[in-house]
C-alpha cells in the first residue's frame, strides 16, 4: 500500500500548446505500478486553463477547489467543488479557471497507459 | 460529456459483511458507459468502516473530509483530507472513520468491471 500527501507530490507545469498557468501532480501512475488508471491533481492559477483538445481516452474529473468552466460540445459549463465530469474519448474539452483571483484544483483520472 | 453534483448521486448503504455505517455513491460507472474505471464516493458515519477484506483489483483513494485510518499489512495508518492511497490487488485493507462525532468522505476508484 502506498500513501501520499498530494501536496507533497511534485507539481510540474503543463507545457502543452494552449495550456496556461496550470500544473499537474501525478499522484499515482506508472512509476507506482498503478495497473489500470492514473490519478493526477491539476492546479490552475487564476485565469489558467488546460489545452482545448481531444484524445483517444476518457477523463474523470472531480473539482476540489475554485470555480472552473469546462468547455464542451454544448458550450461552457460551470463546475464547483463537489462536481464531477466524465469526458468521453475523442470529445474536445478544456478546463478553465474562471476566477480572476482564486486558484482552482481538480482531480483527473485517466487510463494509465496514457500517463507518461 | 456528463457532469454531476456528487451529492445528488444516490447514496446506497454498503451491506457487505463487516461494513458499518458506510454508504456509497457511484458517480461514474457502467451505467454511464465509463470505459476503464469507476469513480465512487464513500461516506462513513462517525465510527463507520468498510469491510476488512481483499479482492483481485486495486483501489485508488482520496480522502476529502474527516479522519480515516486505513488498516494495512503494516498496521493502521492515519489519513486526512488531501491524502491518497493506492491499495494493490490482493492486499487486505479496511477504511475506518476514527472520529467519534465527525463524518468522513473519500473517493475510491476501481477498474470498471468490478463495479456493479
Amino acid at each position: 500500500m502506498i500513501i501520499k500527501k498530494i501536496e507533497e507530490v511534485t507539481a510540474v507545469p503543463v507545457e502543452m500548446a494552449g495550456a496556461r498557468d496550470v500544473s499537474v501532480r501525478v499522484v499515482f501512475g506508472p512509476k507506482d505500478a498503478a495497473p489500470t488508471f492514473a490519478l493526477r491533481q491539476f492546479e490552475l492559477a487564476a485565469g489558467g486553463c488546460t489545452p482545448h483538445h481531444s484524445h483517444p481516452f476518457e477523463h474523470e474529473v472531480v473539482v476540489l477547489a475554485g470555480e472552473i468552466a469546462v468547455v464542451s460540445n454544448e458550450g461552457d459549463k460551470p463546475m464547483s467543488p463537489g462536481d464531477a465530469a466524465l469526458v468521453p474519448a475523442h470529445e474536445k474539452h478544456q478546463f478553465k479557471n474562471t476566477s480572476p483571483s482564486v486558484p482552482a484544483r481538480m482531480l483527473c483520472i485517466v487510463p494509465v497507459q496514457y500517463q507518461k
